[in-house]
């Protein structure tokens, strides 16, 4: 992975100060050392479940699909899988039938994963499913360690994985909540880790990908009030779900009031995807309020040897200039062109990520960098990255409204 | 449609002046009269193609593929369709590879849309498939008239239809543009337009939408800089790619230079869909930067039937409110409960929109809602609604591109 960046940052003293931080942080917070764990139980376990099984099924909600479904979905399109991935993460009725019409529950595995264990929305799905597939072997359970979804599952006689010590459910793709139902689907599970490990060694070992990190990290803090909404812009459709993890991951953990003032802060992530929304959200980058930073992401080489034909159209000969192009070099030249016009506008903090290909190590790469952005933004705008207060009040409501209707039911 | 205000709006002298511009608006912009445009020419002409067709296919990008995405992609889950919708509307060509690997080429009928007739992506794909399916009644053209693309589809003796007159592509999705291939799928065209049609009549013949309308733009155009993104937090999966719609529209009409002032303006629009965002962007909301206002859409009624089964797990007892739910009730139970969350913040100004259920009137009446909303703030805030001047630097910048890379092929 490359990444540069196209803005100047230079408070060292800040950028020292943080990088300390983040290494005294590292004993506390269990994501940093997932890169390291040991992963031969998920192995053999996955291993274990019957040939017979063809689709597998996450229910879960937030950081418990969004990460595997990250993965699952940039890796889909270019390697043969032994097993398709579906994700019951709504309540939304009529996408829980559109998925059971799917799949074929007798050849389906289920993981429940809910980390506290009592999630609303994974429970009245798995209610649901539970009552038209009722064998226990069907479901393997992922949760905390003595959680009531723990104790319950081993009353059932049911599997559990438990998540390790201190990882929160949005940095949880790469522990056993990714990569359980990822390995079970044929996804590389140590390549993707070795990714994680490439960034974090960069990261800790002063590799390059230090001084880039704490460069952009202190450029992001220092004019969050200014540059407050941070679009990542991919030129590939394969990175449309990691966008959606990136929002999780950077809005829960960075919006919210700060440590030592209570001050409303917030970092605002949108997740575009190139050329597409070349034809959309761009004309507000370019002519809006100057309140955006932009990240771009590149795939250098697409592997996929389709070029535009030698082709003239009567009428439409200045399209020619198309002809014999790899449509690899077409995207990746469409990324640079309003790179280079965001540039000239000068007052828009961009950078560009490229990585050499779609593999498992890439997005293993891209998942540890951007969790460690997160961690060191969310460090230097004196937030706790990890918690999620906010979200407590509308659960209390649904609660109390909950059991008002269930005594007229 | 039902449609909440949860804040206050009583400039009457703004709102009365915007209402007559937009009145006036009427007779130079195209979109507003196409609720009532004869589409008998449409049908006849979707009714002429085989049955041997199976799969309809869109060439075509940003405002030639959004819209018919989002109603096709709100009424797939529902309907049983005459034909599946696929979309080319990116170079990618792992995306590109992976629709050609799912249709047929001889049983598929394309669209190749593009306003101006000569945009890049659009063409590098045509380009490619017509080298794969040269028979040109596989193709129709939906372009300008007089458009080079006009010219060359009479030049190959293809099939070519026309959008009316002064209607941008963003606001397309009821013209010839959305309807054909809609139709060819087995859409109700006369529903969505009679679904517009209501909303644009209750505006326009003072029904209940228009004060409604009227202050909700002038609330968002006074404050604009103060809440400058605005959420759209849908509480069904149908509505994931009416979002994206939405966000085309509300962008790249909105995010401009101011035309007295040349000031750099713009409303911010994010697509959420709820309850999966109430895990992930709603703590942002809840305790980031008050810089956000949030539009709730509701379906009032599923129609799916399926309820939480009435079971109890053991150490789960606390769950047993959920038994006997329908998921209709609890899905519109956890909007409510976020909407009372944030009513009680007091300062994130919003409001909900409810409509009946999941059909082509529902989604008609949501998008001329969202078009003429827009209209209005454009209007308001002072910038040309109907140009995107800011994404023509990216594309001179890709001219010179390709003719520089094209000598060295």
């Amino acid at each position: 992975m490359k990444n540069r960046l196209f803005f100047e940052s230079s408070n060292h003293k800040e950028m020292s100060m943080v990088f300390d931080a983040i290494k005294k942080e590292q004993e506390n917070i269990g994501y940093y050392s997932l890169p390291e764990q040991e992963t031969k139980y998920i192995i053999e376990y996955v291993n274990g479940i019957s040939d017979k099984i063809e689709s597998v099924a996450i229910i879960g909600i937030g950081g418990s699909s969004l990460g595997a479904k990250a993965i699952y979905e940039f890796i889909k399109p270019i390697k043969e899988l032994k097993r398709e991935l579906y994700f019951f993460e709504t309540t939304d009725p009529v996408n829980i039938n559109t998925i059971l019409d799917t799949i074929t529950l007798s050849k389906t595995h289920f993981f429940v994963i809910s980390k506290s264990g009592t999630t609303i929305e994974t429970f009245s799905i798995y209610k649901y499913i539970y009552s038209l597939q009722q064998n226990s072997s069907s479901y393997t359970f992922i949760t905390d360690i003595n959680s009531p979804l723990d104790k319950y599952a081993n009353e059932i006689g049911a599997e559990v994985l438990h998540l390790p010590d201190n990882v929160g459910g949005r940095f949880s793709a790469l522990s056993v909540v990714g990569l359980a139902p990822l390995a079970l689907c044929g996804i590389d599970t140590k390549a993707l880790l070795l990714g994680a490990s490439k960034i974090k060694n960069s990261f800790f070992k002063n590799g390059y990908i230090r001084d880039t990190l704490l460069k952009k990290a202190s450029f992001y803090a220092i004019n969050h009030a200014k540059y407050h909404i941070n679009c990542l812009f991919a030129y590939t459709e394969s990175l449309r779900y990691f966008s959606e993890w990136y929002v999780q991951l950077w809005g829960e953990s960075l919006g919210k009031r700060q440590k030592h003032s209570a001050f409303n802060v917030g970092l605002t992530p949108i997740g575009l995807i190139g050329p597409k929304d070349q034809h959309s959200f761009l004309q507000l980058i370019m002519e809006g309020t100057r309140d955006k930073s932009v990240t771009f992401i590149k795939v250098e080489d697409f592997e996929d040897g389709i070029e535009i034909p030698d082709i003239t159209l009567p009428y439409l000969e200045s399209l020619d200039t198309l002809n014999k192009l790899p449509f690899s070099t077409l995207i990746n030249l469409q990324c640079d062109s309003v790179v280079e016009a965001l540039e000239n506008e000068g007052d828009v903090p961009i950078d560009t990520i490229t990585i050499p290909k779609i593999d498992e190590f890439n997005i293993g790469s891209l998942i540890f960098y951007y969790e460690l952005l997160t961690s060191l933004v969310g460090k230097l705008i004196d937030v706790d990255t990890y918690n999620q207060p906010g979200v407590e009040v509308g659960k209390r409501i649904l609660k109390r409204k909950l059991e008002k209707d269930n005594k007229c039911r």
